[in-house]
């Protein structure tokens, strides 16, 4: 049966309207690039991957967006969050891999990254690069380290806008999701505030949960957990222009969108948050003035709790989207993990 | 109609079960005591009270418990987090009120643990009070000021083990939930790993959200927000022997458990939570020894991931027995906030 | 001998320019009052206080200010800091006095706010109240609660510009420090920035450290600790625009100041500071737009990182002025802590 | 002019006794490597490398020990902190380098610690590395990505215990220190407490500071600053049993000891602090039972501030130690960087 996004099988998540590709790439300028690795090698089943995004179409490093990273919990080995939490900025494509990926992945960004911008590390400082993970190792041959510096500029020079992949791509390959395949997923809103449209996407890779951990479950008996504690990563992006603090209190909203899929957070579970807002751009060779000038939401109406809620709403169905997208997949060890019926999902909402 | 809790109405949140008084007091030493204030005085009108969550029967300020608090959503008014982050425990009972009577509390709760401990403040250091709060205003002239630190006195002396009321009582007294009456619910989990039965159990104090924010509302059109942004003050505590940093992580999984009603945390949410055990004491004034030993639950399994789920199903239920044992409350300015049918809470598990 | 500031000693800290008054209310519109409570009651001593520092000269509510805390070392009961970190602006007098005095002080400044502004509590939120605290239990009658809510609202009535007292005055009066009396300090540091002329104050309440601590210490013997571990209040304002964000950045360096003059932020401290700066006033109640739009400093260059060390500066210098400005006091239990002789502080810089 | 540390030119740093090295290789068990990269290659200059710190002898994924991290300023690119955070334990060797080659380093520690546990990714989870970096730039060819994951590995099996080399070696070779040629430090100090000596040592890498900044400096102009803003990487090990909040406390004082040679953490800094204890070792796969039972210093009196203060006097006599070891070294673009002249150290303390 072909695969379908939530809203093909007549299902949805909140009030709010959707954007036209419901994907974070309604954000204007947003684009997102998937290098799939699928093969088996030398007795090894690889099934692994790199997904980036990229936060604008022009040069990150030198213009950088407003950003804000939040951890729900901290069982993951993502990297370059620390200087986005003291500047409030991204200056990189985000990347997402596999758990022991992180190091070539980051490689490869800050290679492509000097490329573009020769003056890093010689007549100005460093980059910080963004790279998130979530552990595949069930299907994945993980410790082959078979992701290259490579694949990381390959999935960031495919980025592009519009309709995007979804389910068993990118860093999604091999990742699981409430005891089915998971993967990648994503999903938008977008609201008139007085003369503004704002919108705001989410884009998830999940490997979190077990089947009886579905919110209204199918199967109600307690289930040994046969697949390690798991992850997702969880990226928002909006065009309101929001700044790094608020850009914080949007990212912690993730978890409500995620709990309402069945998640606690797991012990073991790296569940990573990074929003980021295209409204503003901040040059990294300002001008000569002492200040910069920017117009951010203001925080006293419902303005603000809608965005959240919005985002909430994203996030669920990003989650929903990656389950409903992804397809069954054999992996290494002779395993196999199933597609959700899609069944299961729309008996959710019967 | 008389009002009920969500398991006398046929209903049950998780695959847990619960604690002989499904109360947060299921926790061995626990005591919870309400000190209701509920009257008309010069025309104005006198919906609020006192909360007082005790944590073991002893001394609190000379045994202290492990504790670690959490900030969903900071726009509150709580005191007494910094001390209970850089130290790791609690040593006074948890205080809670409208957000306008924090300092009266307060200030009742010092001069309560002073006479306790006539060594505070003279021949040893002075004592940290833990007070979370929720504005009543919609129906309670909190400009009055009518707690005073005599009524959180009341409380403290007033707590008692087994069964506690419910609904609006306490610091619950006036406050809101979902467009309905709120006000204080509890429940508990508990679970035998392998020799040990260990409880988790919450209390709320609620005061968030519209009607339309209800998980799977029973009006569906979009509703105008008349009341303020509400909060909620979650209190979590568990027998197991968990340190400041496991019951951090705990404490983080209220988030899950308030998403599922329906929350997400608006903007003008005070959102926080307590979490604390009971497992050990820690003396104020140690022996001549270098060090204190304990036992804590260790993290490589399943143990920690099955209480951080028994946490996120007692939050919840507490909620909707906070929603389902308040009953309708007339306040100030003529106004009148109704209990929640029971059929609509009900209808949600149809 | 009359007591002294640093400068008039012929000494300074740093080399930067002081403003006019080397005080923290060069900042233009911010103003400091104190209410000295020094006294003998029933056989009891009372030397304690409140210091009030008010933002700006207009309504504190309705027109917040940015700001941000920090925690150096938590071991304190100062309440506030949830809602500043939340929202990123200051909306109340700064309150500092004794530990115990907390909520008297929450309650007079609640009770001054509500009569500003009706609307607190009624047709609008709440108000957040940020106090902080030392402990003077060493010369004064904590136990006592002898700070009413009125002298809360008499130090807020007293404040005012220009040249302001240090030493044991307000909420210094009993504090230590370095093992002589402490208690208010402040200082200033001004710097032409291109066509901006930037100043950054401190004003400190003192209260940690031994004899032995002191930086460059004319008794080198390792001394017994005789007075409890201490703390420090820090308060920084700025007039330079600078976003909540780099207000912590500014907060933060207060700890290099304070490590100058010999502190280590020794286990029983509660070293807190906050940071706010009077650029731009932020509405309780914005105009119809969505979005409000302010001036930050840009951080790519020299002027933040001066912006810091000034502030370093002001910490340093403000700690010196309160001790080299308080007196010889008695207190109870016949106790008496002599101020730090004049020539002490000279050998310093000799 | 040979090059000596601050102990043999007859200063030193506080009250308490160094250990036998009087370094971080003090605390038993504790071993440093160092892969020195310095060299001319195609044209261009190579001075970097990696230093190894390994928290013990043993497997370091299979026996974790508890560990904190804490960032005094967020400028870098710090790898590994959110999984410390999150669980308190470190499990890997501790790797410094340059800035841009976390990656690298990362991937070689990441394939040292997977041959040396099979069941990494496998049938047990994935492993958390820590990487640690400065901006070396200004030297080395830092562009040149000149560290390889071999080199890491190497550090690692280089790792020794007993007298470290410090200045110009590891990650050290290119970096810089208050206008000087700077690099790696290290120091100790032991107390005994009772029954128990207890030894507390920190290794830095510095990268920070102009001349001028010196706290007493030689030249007292104004000085432009030439050189980027720089860093440091403080670690700081000990022998006391310290949970993870306690050692994050003693993280938190290293900004106290650093303050102290000058800096005021500039605005370009990576100023990254971890600390661990090697007191227990926290099994990766406990036994049977429920819980772990482990020993803690207590914090009720005079003996966790001391242990403060012994670690704020090893981090300022590291630093002063890496200062005075290192030697004149020339670079990239024909510069050089001049050793701190042996007397203008031995002025700070005429």
């Amino acid at each position: 049966m072909k695969r379908k996004r939530l809203r093909d099988l007549g299902m949805g998540i909140g009030s709010y309207s959707c954007g036209q590709a419901n994907s974070i790439t309604d954000i204007k300028g947003v684009k997102v690039g998937h290098q799939t690795l699928y093969y088996e090698k030398n007795g090894e089943t690889v099934r692994t991957g790199v997904t980036a995004i990229l936060p604008h179409e022009g040069n990150m490093f030198r213009e950088k967006v407003f950003a804000a990273s939040h951890v729900i919990n901290g069982f993951g080995k993502t990297a370059g969050t620390i200087q986005i939490e003291e500047l409030g900025v991204l200056e990189s494509p985000i990347m997402l891999t596999n758990t022991l990926s992180v190091g070539d992945v980051m490689k490869g960004t800050v290679q492509y990254l000097m490329e573009e911008c020769p003056e890093i590390g010689d007549t100005t400082g460093t980059v910080n690069v963004f790279v998130g993970e979530c552990n595949d190792g069930y299907l994945n041959d993980i410790r082959g380290l078979n992701v290259s510096p490579d694949d990381a500029r390959e999935a960031i020079e495919k980025a592009h806008s519009g309709y995007i992949e979804e389910g068993c791509v990118g860093a999604g390959t091999g990742m699981l999701c409430l005891g089915y395949k998971g993967g990648v997923g994503t999903s938008s809103r977008e609201h008139q505030f007085n003369e503004d449209l704002f919108t705001v996407g989410a884009l998830v890779v999940t490997n979190f949960g077990r089947r009886t951990d579905l919110r209204f479950p199918v199967e109600k008996e307690r289930e040994e957990r046969e697949t390690p504690d798991g992850s997702i990563m969880i990226i928002i992006a909006t065009d309101a222009p929001m700044n790094e603090r608020q850009l914080k209190r949007l990212a912690k909203r993730a978890s409500f969108g995620l709990s309402r899929t069945g998640s606690y957070a797991a012990h073991g579970s790296g569940d990573i948050v990074l929003a980021f807002s295209t409204a503003h751009k901040v040059p990294h060779q300002p001008s000569e003035d002492n200040t910069l000038t920017f117009s951010f939401i203001k925080e006293d109406g419902e303005m603000i709790s809608m965005l959240f809620e919005m985002a909430v709403d994203c996030v669920e169905e990003a989650i929903w989207n990656a389950l409903a997208k992804a397809e069954t997949t054999s992996g290494r060890n002779g395993r196999e993990v199933e597609a959700i019926p899609l069944e299961v999902l729309t008996a959710l909402r019967k």
